[in-house]
């Protein structure tokens, strides 16, 4: 499962790998559009290295009560003091997958733009919940990217927050 | 102003020009979105040559009651049986703007992918109605392209169509 921010032109991070965009809309009741409720229902999370980097760098405690797997070809070993909140993992996403699903974890929480993109190639993604800043920004961090072949998917839901925020929620028709 | 189906990552057509991704909903009452409602309210066109060349070759009756100004840097006229249909305009966006809206013709529906995105590098569009069909096509031709600086839009309006299909309307916050 997906739960990701773009701009009106599917970006999600801008030029700077920034997302000061994301406040682009005054939430002044720092209403969390959902997120919450979707972080609650997931089993375990898995995210790229770039994300594990950006979510470490954070202020505040660490934000997930569920493991977190982080998907790298570079690193060896994570830091020491993150070693009991998250585990790297190696090769092919079908194998990653299968490990993680034989440890008991199915609803899984899919984070970061090349980790998404890799799902989305190999069709490995069932529910994508985007929600819609109404900014183009031009450049940036795309969500999407080149795909083998097209993808139907199955609307679910379709919110409006703030007035300005459009919130799809989509199941892979299968 | 623009009206323009797009897939949920950003084209506005497959990789080979075309459009059957457009019913991957099946629509049997042929229900037009708005569309009708939309074109009724414009006072003229404004395409690119290749969206003029695709109109023309489409089957039936010209579609347009209003006039239609074709941008174009390398045509030099226009086939003769379109000449009281549609009219050549040539310059810088800026230029071609004045001579329409001095002939009287304020709202404009912008049409044609490369169009649109010149128009967008101007920030010259003030309302856009995108259509989310809600299939993946991975390749193909994108509505947006690089821009100078961020624009921001308000949202006016989200419908849903055929429970599968989000219709936003924005307008450009100035």
């Amino acid at each position: 499962m997906v739960f990701i921010a773009t701009s009106l032109d599917g970006f999600i991070a801008d030029r700077n790998g920034g997302l000061d965009w994301l406040n682009s809309v005054p939430n002044p009741g720092q209403l969390d559009m959902g997120y919450k409720k979707f972080v609650e229902q997931v089993d375990a999370l898995v995210m790229g290295r770039n994300t594990f980097e950006t979510v470490c760098g954070f202020d505040g405690d660490w934000p997930y009560n569920q493991p977190v797997f982080v998907l790298s070809g570079t690193l060896n070993t994570l830091p020491e003091e993150y070693r009991d909140k998250a585990e790297l993992v190696k090769g092919s996403l079908t194998e990653v997958l299968e490990k993680i699903h034989n440890k008991g974890y199915n609803r899984l929480y899919i984070d970061g733009g090349l980790t998404i993109q890799n799902f989305l190639k190999e069709d490995l993604v069932d529910e994508l919940t985007i929600t819609t800043i109404p900014i183009m920004l031009g450049v940036g961090s795309p969500l999407f990217s080149k795909l083998a072949k097209d993808l139907e998917f199955s609307l679910v839901e379709s919110k409006v927050f703030l007035n300005q925020i459009v919130q799809n929620h989509y199941r892979r028709k299968k």
